[in-house]
């Protein structure tokens, strides 16, 4: 099998870090029970390790391909998401009352990764659809609700989000996307989006794209988008489907990676105008958005941590496969090249980012559970704030770790990694889109600097940095080489994310440009620190665990080693990214346009 | 232009930092005056920026194809090669009694990086020309040096270098290719070599193979390994050319990058042998090959450079005109993206690593100069060591900082950057052969680990420390914060990199897996520390000439800023580096092979 679910760490996570026992007391995540959460993660690991892994390579040779306004998806794609929809997998997380399995998130998380492991190109279709699901959760009429989302959780149809224009990039003020209202409720929307994922496809009967539009009289700014339900098909009041909606592609781009998922252009309107519902209120689109873009930013983060997987599995096969050069500590023929030292270290290096930014996330998955589900108003709104504090770490530290990861992926196989036949190169050029789309990591820590940490004073970095210190001090209490080493480095970290967050507290209003020149070091250190104190958490349990003679000890030692790899090699960067940060805006604003 | 060499910076680096005045006046370099090396430049840059330039994004679009064994190279590739030679840019480095223009490798070094830069592809077949060059100029026989010199000095053929075997990857004691006398002193070799660069194709007329291949009475490993000519097309006496020889392209590679030049397959010898001849002594293949390919890893550095100069060209130019969103600082209305400072981060960081590594690269260049030329040979000596030590750090770190390079040059596009159509694209997979070929990073660490460093224990690493540190005591004598912040984080960088040579020469006895465990870390740690340091040199040179008021002022302070980032935002690496080198190699090695 090309992809085998690593089910042992995701169950170790979900217990003993993110503390599912807890999540799955809470009012509604009730059918969470140890036993239908094994149930689902088995299933769901055959059902990707089977069905949508074998599809991910040749799906890279022969993508979608555009024609006359259609799009052919690459071979297996639509039988693939029959199964997959049949299953209910796009509804581990969804309402029971449209169709969904109302698992909690945490549970959600780990089929999550699975499925992205599996392909991302294939599991955008889902996350895009996801999206949308929630954005109409969130701020769709009754009737909306009823009509939309049933179908696309039962993966009749499938959801998209329309927010780039040509000239508006990141920044959605520039949307100029017209929705004009006919008098009857509805709307005629005119315009073009580019970058639509799976925009266009034939894997289900239709589409409803969300659409960020301004209406006529409509402020300017981010303060006068809307959102819009802009069908492919109109859908009757039965729910059938009617006329084909003015909205169609008119081409998908040839990319890097990810080239069997179709990234429309979409023009709105050319023939009149496309019908559009307004989801909620006028001019609150943005914010309906950012729900919706939340839950795709987290997703984002978890394809990193998924394409990590997949990349770690498939160099450590052929690190043992690929028999060469004699090994330094002396033996008469060659090894296989697990036993050279610096592929060793490439592991290490690909499994430790890797479990620690899974480790991170399903943490953070957990705190949503809590911030949506707990009973005190005031646990909920705690969990919410370091949650969201989180959101832009995992997606931007996990996507950035994740391409790290791809390019040792590449390295361990040597010239076979460069040779496209191997496929390690597709995960290196696949990652290179993780760290730009639903927000370039630059946007994520503008978001991580702006809105999560300075508005509060620092306030909730600090409760996560008492929280790291605590772990600090269980670490002193373990005896070993291995337990110094994570102290070591976790005091230092931690120590270095306080002075930053200080420094950009301190200097936010005096010197922004200062502040946000080292936005996204930043974010790269909290990831860092935050990721170190998880699997320092997870060492902590290991030695529990192992002195009490429980658990599995081979993972178990395994998990303690991977953990002191992260402090050696991981946290001990952290020293590196405060001074850049806090000594290092002069370097980055010193230079003239006409310099460069 | 897509390409406009950085002449400037090129210049700065040859006169104020690798000594070109002195190297001029070494016996054999005297042509190198002032005048004729800036005129061979501005021609080189004209010639590769008009020329080469244009040809790097069509020729990846459509890359060279193999049909009936032959090969089709890119459009225009054949011309532009025709216009390369008749320059006579082939022969800038090479000696006039064979063609060349007898330039010392000092003078080159601009030229080899424009090249490059201009078309990494298109390069290639120059950089494995000039190895058969180098090698036959070292070891063929005086007959052999008249007969296929001259023509690959011209251009009318070009040179390849047969190493790779299926079964043997880097490890060259698997080769088994066999080369039976025949009692003529000609040889029928037999075997299959793999990742041929230029191994076939349509721009000259003949293509001399440089092929390792085994006697039949040769010991086992790399001592039996002997280096035979295996033209193409046999060669007359006169030097026409003879019968088609038994070396046969049966497939070319379908890459991740450099898809341009052909990657091939050669067969000799399924058609009664192909006839080969023996350069110099039988058994001495490798000592040979080793002479070629430090020549060849100083060039693959070079494409480092020229890749990472390029790529930021591009982002430099996408950041000037692309329009998004509002200055932070607050303006009415958006603002080219230069002015955000993330961008401007990055383009900082892709700029200063890109001019650190061409320092201590053309640095390097002069070493070799004078380690050929000079006519005392103690100092020969002293700088041959100095060289040599440099040689892995120059291939492997300029390339390993290309990756990064590349990938923030994708990143300063953003979603743009993922469309192969803006080109950024291309670069990042192009960047990802060169940590691979002509030895990975890793193998270049085990051969600055073994043979430069603990062989003469630390010696030589501790006499250009030495040298660091005098320029450390410059940077004290200097005043203001710029200088400052370089001498603290050169300081930190020489003592990190001192202690990890300590560390190194203390424990390859006793635990050699441990020191291994490091070398890659430690190969970066000097290309940091190294780099750092011309950095600072430049800046002090910067400073005087400016306080002198001599120079063009905007460059050398953009110097002097670009020296401080580079401290602030690399050199600060050093410490975590370290750490992970004398602290982190349990973590490497701890688990069993079957814990991954």
């Amino acid at each position: 099998m090309s992809y085998i679910a690593p089910l042992k760490d995701m169950q170790f996570v979900l217990n003993e870090l993110a503390n599912l026992s807890e999540i799955s007391q809470l009012p509604g995540c009730e059918d969470a029970t140890p036993d239908t959460v094994e149930a689902v993660l088995e299933e769901n690991a055959k059902f990707c390790g089977e069905v949508i892994a074998p599809l991910n390579h040749p799906s890279d040779k022969e993508p979608s391909f555009w024609h006359d306004g259609n799009v052919t998806t690459s071979k297996g794609f639509k039988e693939a998401f029959r199964g997959f929809v049949e299953a209910g997998w796009q509804g581990v997380q969804h309402p029971a009352e449209f169709g969904g399995q109302g698992l909690p998130k945490l549970v959600a998380t780990p089929c999550i990764e699975m499925l992205h492991a599996s392909s991302l190109s294939f599991a955008l279709v889902a996350l895009l659809t996801d999206g949308a699901i929630e954005a109409l959760l969130t701020a769709g009429s009754e009737e909306q609700k009823a009509r939309f989302i049933e179908p696309l959780i039962t993966g009749k149809w499938t959801g998209t989000m329309n927010l780039t224009e040509p000239q508006a990039g990141s920044d959605l003020a520039a949307v100029r996307t017209r929705a004009v209202p006919q008098g009857d409720g509805t709307y005629k929307v005119f315009g073009t989006k580019i970058f639509i994922t799976y925009g266009e496809h034939d894997m289900a009967e239709n589409i409803i794209h969300l659409v960020l539009a301004r209406t006529p009289d409509a402020p300017p700014g981010v303060k006068g988008i809307s959102l819009f339900i802009v069908p492919k098909f109109l859908v009757n009041e039965d729910g059938s489907l009617g006329a084909r909606n003015d909205a169609h592609c008119v081409s998908i781009e040839h990319k890097l990676g990810i080239k069997a998922s179709p990234t429309a252009v979409l023009q709105f309107g050319d023939h009149g105008g496309a019908t559009g519902y307004l989801v909620g209120e006028e001019n609150r689109g943005l914010e309906y958005m950012f729900i919706m873009m939340n839950a795709a930013r987290f997703g984002v983060g978890m394809q990193g941590i998924a394409l990590a997987e997949r990349a770690y599995q498939k160099a450590v096969a052929y690190a043992k496969d690929r028999v060469q050069s004699r090994d330094l500590a002396g033996s008469s023929g060659p090894v296989s090249i697990i036993h050279h030292p610096d592929v060793r270290r490439m592991l290490m290096s690909m499994r430790a980012q890797t479990e620690a930014a899974r480790a991170l996330a399903y943490v953070g998955a957990g705190l949503s559970d809590l911030a949506h589900h707990h009973p005190d108003e005031a646990t909920r709104k705690a969990n919410l704030a370091v949650y969201e504090y989180l959101v832009p770490i995992i997606k931007g530290w996990s996507t950035e770790m994740s391409e790290n990861v791809a390019r040792d992926g590449v390295q361990v196989h040597g010239g076979m990694g460069f040779i496209e036949e191997t496929g390690a190169a597709q995960h290196y050029r696949d990652a290179k889109i993780l760290t730009i789309y639903e927000g370039t990591t630059a946007i994520q820590a503008n978001d991580l600097v702006g809105r999560k940490t300075v508005r509060d004073g620092g306030a909730v970095a600090k409760s996560i940095l008492a929280q790291v210190r605590a772990t600090e001090a269980q670490l002193a209490e373990v005896q070993g080489d291995e337990f110094a080493a994570m102290r070591r480095e976790l005091a230092a970290g931690s120590a270095a994310l306080e002075q930053v967050v200080d420094f950009m507290v301190a200097n936010i209003k005096s010197d922004i440009k200062g502040v946000f020149a080292g936005s996204v070091l930043y974010l790269k250190l909290a990831g860092i620190v935050l990721g170190g104190w998880q699997m320092a958490r997870a060492a902590l349990v290991a030695h529990k665990k192992l002195q009490a003679g429980e658990g599995d000890a081979a993972f178990l030692r395994a998990k303690i080693t991977t953990a002191r790899f992260f402090a050696d090699h991981i946290l001990s960067q952290a020293g590196g990214l405060r001074t850049a940060i806090v000594e290092g805006s002069a370097g980055v604003l010193g230079l003239a346009e006409d310099q460069f």
